[in-house]
């Protein structure tokens, strides 16, 4: 058993909101990016939750995110919008696109929004979520740097481009799916790295194209089917074109690093479709069958998984016992905390599995 | 090295619209439906092509099929509509609903139309294709009775539940993924135990949950991504919700059998999203960054496969050689032939690998 200390989703969000506000963020925005990377946490995504403040934090004191964008939604038809971001957090500008796609869907049936000169929106299934609890139907893409080789390669072009959709579902959570392209996240690499642990067999490969399962000479993921990666690729390929070149942004190995140069604009794009069910013959029941689709499926042998069961068993068990902090977050924070001349929130320990 | 014979697509497709005036389709349909398989086969799609029009003639003579459907596209918003498919043929349908999504999509910027009471609706990449020649982005879905287990579980739930996505390419045809969300297509099952070859490994599953690399005891299809199978779940359980609850369509188990219950309609849905490019801030170049990407691609080390690149090799090939017709599929033709009164076309000889 390690050491570790937690914190309180609530207690975690008012410090973050309070670091962003003294970058300069206006009250909402600052709200709204420390909520989401919050809830991202109680979800269990730790990658793309509370352990990415510093690093958007540093983008800010670099130049490259800015506190007060200038984002812009222009409508583009009755039922399609670009939404400039001006260079801001990924998030913020993520759920303002996803907004408009919400708006357009309840006016024109579906709503499309693209999204440009952007940077990280974080974990996806933020908005697909946002859409269905409002019972619409969300859809969300992004893309990133490259990280995933093409199917038959073994140089990274692609990003981890993930792909979520969320639907309403009658007392409950929506039914959400949120998976990259990739058959795991980068992050886990970093992971198993500081962890000294192997991977599993068949995700990376080294930088002659040969498969690995030491972390320390992993270059690039493999996209997700194994022997069928061509999908996983194919996927990544239509995510990409959706995110960055529909979007005017760059694409591939033409984006900017995450972790480097790190005032350069990333220039990331998003896309974002929200369907209203209303329109559709079935749109009246579609919550109800939903809900009657997912307790079908869990009474099947073999207890099938949901998409989205773990992260609702991670919000139950962590709105409990915290959100679990590296010590390597946990000295960030410390910094950022001096730095900004404000208090840490107060961490409790928390025993972990090694 | 087995004898094989094969047909001009052609004169397949003449002989396959003759059956179907026979059987009191109008010209159109019958031209829009003959054309659409014989375009599958010379892509290779030999489980969605020519083989499947005996098939789909029973039904017709079945009642459960329509000749003379009365399809409805009804305009629900600025950008959606329902297509009520009047019991007719999947393909004709989902080419009405298709075009009328394409419609909308330049109208509004993104079009999409749900479809109700169809049948089986063929290759998808069909839709998404025409969608991408003209310009535009095509996104499609459909949905089939059960034969694919739920990650974790092992009865058949959901069918192999496609998606497909095409972007215009510049000076080339559109960069297209067709895929299912299983490993591999039943009809890849059906061949094994016709020709006593083996399955891959981790694709298939006994009836007790086992996997299974014998044919002849294989029950269910996994969900794409082996491990990581949950991600193909997902992608199949959004699907189905798009394609049936939504459009007022059963859903996986409660869906009528392709091959069995010939008289009962078989009720299925599909989903098109079409985008207008030309509303989003790279718009105007995408087809030629969808180009670039492309060659970009082509010229990694290892020569990634592109999607749509088998397709393409195949039409290359089949329309000098013609689409290649099994013995069994022959014996079907001649019975029509004759039950119709229509000359075969001509068959060539074909060598081809065992």
């Amino acid at each position: 058993m390690a050491r570790l200390e937690s914190v309180d989703a609530e207690q975690w969000r008012h410090w973050g909101e309070g670091c962003l506000r003294a970058l300069d963020f206006n009250q909402d925005d600052a709200r709204c990016l420390a909520s989401s990377l919050a809830q991202t946490s109680l979800w269990g995504i730790d990658s793309h939750g509370i352990a990415r403040l510093p690093h958007y934090l540093n983008r800010v004191v670099h130049g490259s995110i800015l506190a007060r964008p200038d984002i812009r939604i222009e409508q583009s038809g009755p039922a399609s919008a670009q939404a400039h971001g001006g260079r801001g957090h990924g998030i913020v500008v993520a759920h303002r696109a996803n907004e408009a796609a919400m708006a357009l869907a309840r006016e024109a049936g579906v709503g499309a929004v693209g999204v440009s000169d952007s940077s990280h929106c974080g974990a996806i299934g933020l908005y697909t979520r946002a859409a269905a609890r409002q019972g619409l139907i969300g859809m969300a893409f992004t893309h990133s740097d490259a990280i995933a080789a093409p199917f038959g390669g073994w140089l990274p072009y692609f990003g981890t481009n993930p792909v979520s959709f969320a639907f309403p579902r009658q007392g409950g959570e929506p039914l959400c799916l949120d998976m990259a392209t990739t058959s795991i996240p980068w992050n886990r690499v970093m992971n198993a790295r500081r962890d000294g642990a192997e991977l599993p067999a068949g995700v990376a490969l080294d930088g002659e194209g040969l498969g690995v399962t030491d972390a320390a000479h992993a270059r690039a993921l493999t996209p997700l089917g194994g022997e069928y990666g061509h999908k996983g690729y194919g996927l990544a390929m239509m995510v990409e074109l959706l995110c960055g070149p529909l979007n005017g942004n760059p694409h591939g190995p033409h984006i900017g690093p995450m972790y480097e140069q790190l005032d350069r604009p990333r220039e990331l794009g998003a896309f974002f479709i929200v369907i209203d069910p209303a329109r559709f013959a079935g749109g009246a029941a579609l919550a109800a069958v939903a809900a009657g689709m997912a307790a079908e499926l869990a009474a099947q042998p073999g207890s099938p998984r949901m998409p989205g069961d773990p992260e609702l068993a991670s919000q139950a068990q962590r709105q409990v016992t915290g959100i679990p902090v590296p010590s390597a977050l946990k000295a960030e924070m410390a910094e950022w905390s001096g730095r900004l001349g404000l208090p840490l929130p107060p961490f409790a320990p928390l025993d972990v599995q090694a």
